[in-house]
């Protein structure tokens, strides 16, 4: 399959950006980007109309993104505009000079791209889509993975600082947050599902994404972005407590909000809370997809709605296949690893969880991608490289346990690390498990020849005595599993016995 | 070119070590790796034989080692043998049973493939290179990078350890210590060279890195390898003296020394004080090569002696090569950037010292690396990629300083970071026009089709005025780089313009 590439160019109400999408054979991802602070929404929420400057700002930058694709020979472009130019009364002048034909999205179709970010970005089935930019909030109700409500509120974090005056000097007045607080609670009672529908809120944009950064800042929680990070309805409150005391200025110094949106940051973290506070969510699941990589699924991906099939597993073969790890191999090592899993499962060894199933898979499919950086401590790089993709679908708390297995699979005592903070009870054994299954599988594939063919499990008498089933010599499998006997009596208290 | 592949097997007396190079177009680098902590010198000190139990060790594992060549089709392969086989008495026993044929080096010719390894990893023209391993230690006295004096003497770290009985219960007898450093020190008046040799001490070996480790750590250091560390007298004193007050099992569990070396470090460590001590050197600097290092490049590089022409551009060239970069972009840019900086510099706008200029070069190259990992943060993941690889032949700051540069590509305004502690007076300046050179290159050439050809400078009333000659519209180029005004302001306390 030749590479597709296809440019989407998100005019927000805040910023343009065109990001480039590639899909090649077995992975997709973005592969190259440019960002402008546009602000074309400035000065909108009082005048109705886009001011002049604006306008020329917007001209020239999708000038920019024009020659742009055209120098990189990029053909497919999708440039999107959003709330600010569907707005504005005046939006036609700057339309029609465009050096980019424009899609002018409505309320409806933003929410909509939003959403199919949404589900194909996380594992959410029943539950809400909360997207905020810059003009405008989108709510989005999910029923089985299908939306049911797409609405669309002047509620952006741009208008709403404007219309509420919480960029001048000094702290953010009370009385100024209380009338945003109570227009965000009048503007919501359109939606009276918004608290009939679950638990669930997946939320997306910068807004959601700076405030996510700074608390994971300020409570030292492991380096790992934001996806798939909850944000505790607590948290987000005492944020915006600390926000508000500031100067405007001061808020884009705070660990984690960018400088360019300090001015912004505090309004549209006060839509958040009364999307929570009108729904009843305890916490907001972030995501990092946003109307971009809608745009892009709804291009690329089968099916109305075009929904990937199961994300979980998707994200995993999409980062294994960006680092084109050789699969002959991987799936074999799978293979070989969850037939431990089942059988010694069945000898009653372990509960046999088909989440740590699942987990134990991922590990194995992943344990080789940071040869891509070296293959000196490429188990080291296969857990920055599963830490920095995020793994869409997966909990933090399970990227951090599929993290550990991969680093683990080779060298050193498995241990939860810096991620412990993360952790049920019982992650320790679940790592323990998830890493000597795969160190076993990985040894006994050690020639990457897939010479042992498959492994009998047999336990007695305090002992587990694996009888491999070969194709060939398995000296260099028989005494790399050897190895792990320690480990192995950690993980499932039983001796290990190996037998050709 | 095909790729060549190439397993080096190293019978060292502490541990054997099969490591597979593989030189590709463009790079080299090791591929896989097995080691296996055999210890056949156990014994010898006392007995001048191998032992039953080590032999037996050792032939079980090199026919692991015959075996996975022959799976993975490896089908050159070098093992070579040092210190416990070349002495002990009953070799034979091992080396007519073993399953692969074995050279046992010299002590020559030991030493030799390691001052290979160092000259070749660093850059080292005058001075000595030290090689500890298990059962010998090499010095070898190096003029003009060739070889002037080539020795080795029966002071490895398991025979020292035995000999001086340093592994018994609880802290190291002073009156053991001081019977080890007599005779380390008596023996070394064999080479009374060793205090006439200028004073670089290059060193290799598990028992130098170890040490080096442990200090870095406990110095709370920023975590980049031991690549080119400078491990100061001063620092491996106090670290001894450490040591020697821990029982045996304790010095393994000291951050920084493996837990399977606990027992021989300290015998190591004095060894290799007494080498600083008897060439009165301040200090060494580890070079992450080894003896396996010197046997693939003996092999594999041209001349007699076969020397690496210059370490510290191969080491950059062959990072960029790992990870594919694009050498039509990143050619382009590195020429841009080092045009601006010659033309700035005769416009007496900074010094042009040509370190620094190497410094941004090498920061142009390998600005994209990152790439191989993400698009998203590459400029972050290009950075871990440099500090990752150590760069042999670069400084620790250098590298920092490169790995700074090319983080500072793209996003955030630069600064050293973690690495002030390894800064020079003068180094954030040095960032500051590094980065900003490197961006202005790269935003010339950010739509990557070489459009912008040159660059005429012209320096005058407080500003620089940058005209584009380009083969084409430059509007992309024009609009990025006019994004560089304020650091570039910083950088040269000047205005910025550019024209077409």
């Amino acid at each position: 399959m030749a590479d597709r590439r296809v440019a989407v160019c998100d005019l927000g109400s805040n910023s343009f950006r065109l990001v480039v999408f590639t899909a090649a054979d077995g992975w997709w991802g973005r592969t190259d980007e440019i960002y402008e602070p546009v602000r074309i929404g400035e000065g909108l929420a009082a005048t109705g109309r886009l001011g002049d400057e604006g306008i020329a700002r917007a001209l020239a930058t999708v000038e920019v993104f024009a020659h742009f694709c055209e120098a990189t020979g990029v053909e497919e472009v999708d440039a999107v505009a959003t709330s600010a130019i569907r707005d504005a009364e005046n939006a036609d002048e700057f339309l029609r000079r465009s050096a980019l034909p424009v899609r002018v999205l409505s309320q409806r179709d933003e929410a909509y791209h939003g959403y199919l970010a949404a589900v194909n970005s996380s594992t959410l089935a029943d539950g809400v889509v909360l997207d905020i930019g810059g003009g405008s909030m989108q709510l989005v109700r999910v029923v089985g993975r299908h939306a049911q409500a797409l609405e669309s509120w002047r509620l952006g974090a741009v208008r709403m600082t404007e219309r509420f005056e919480l960029a001048g000097d000094g702290p953010a007045p009370a009385k100024r947050l209380k009338a945003l607080r109570d227009h965000v609670a009048r503007k919501l009672e359109r939606a009276p599902w918004l608290g009939r529908s679950g638990d669930r809120l997946v939320a997306l944009g910068g807004t959601v994404r700076n405030l996510a950064t700074a608390v994971q800042l300020e409570h030292d929680m492991p380096s790992m972005g934001v996806q798939g990070f909850v944000l505790e309805r607590a948290a987000l409150d005492d944020l915006v407590e600390r926000l508000a005391a500031m100067a405007p200025a001061d808020r884009g110094k705070v660990p984690g909000i960018k400088p360019a949106r300090g001015d912004l940051i505090l309004a549209g973290a006060v839509v958040v809370q009364g999307v929570l506070e009108a729904g009843g969510f305890g916490a907001l699941e972030v995501t990092e997809a946003g109307l971009r990589e809608g745009v892009f699924f709804a291009r690329h991906l089968q099916g109305e709605p075009p929904l990937v099939d199961d994300v979980r597993r998707s994200s995993v073969l999409n980062l294994a296949g960006q680092h084109h790890v050789d699969p002959a191999h991987t799936e074999h090592v799978a293979r070989l690893a969850l037939g431990l899993f089942d059988d010694l499962a069945a000898a009653g060894l372990h509960p046999g969880d088909p989440r740590e199933r699942e987990l134990l898979w991922a590990a194995c499919v992943l344990h080789d991608i940071g040869m891509a950086v070296d293959y000196d401590d490429h188990h080291k790089h296969s857990r920055y490289l599963v830490l920095n993709s995020g793994l869409p679908g997966f909990s933090q708390r399970e990227v951090a346990l599929i993290g550990q297995a991969v680093r683990f699979h080779r060298k050193g005592m498995p241990g939860l690390g810096p991620f412990s903070a993360l952790a049920h009870k019982g992650d320790a054994a679940v790592l323990d498990r998830c890493a000597v299954l795969l160190r076993l599988a990985e040894d006994l594939e050690r020639s990457r020849d897939q010479v042992v063919r498959a492994v009998g499990v047999a336990a007695r008498n305090g002992k587990v005595r694996l009888a491999l089933e070969a194709a060939g010599d398995v000296r260099v499998a028989q005494w790399a599993a050897s190895r792990e006997r320690d480990l192995f009596r950690r993980a499932f208290d039983r001796e290990l016995e190996l037998t050709a």
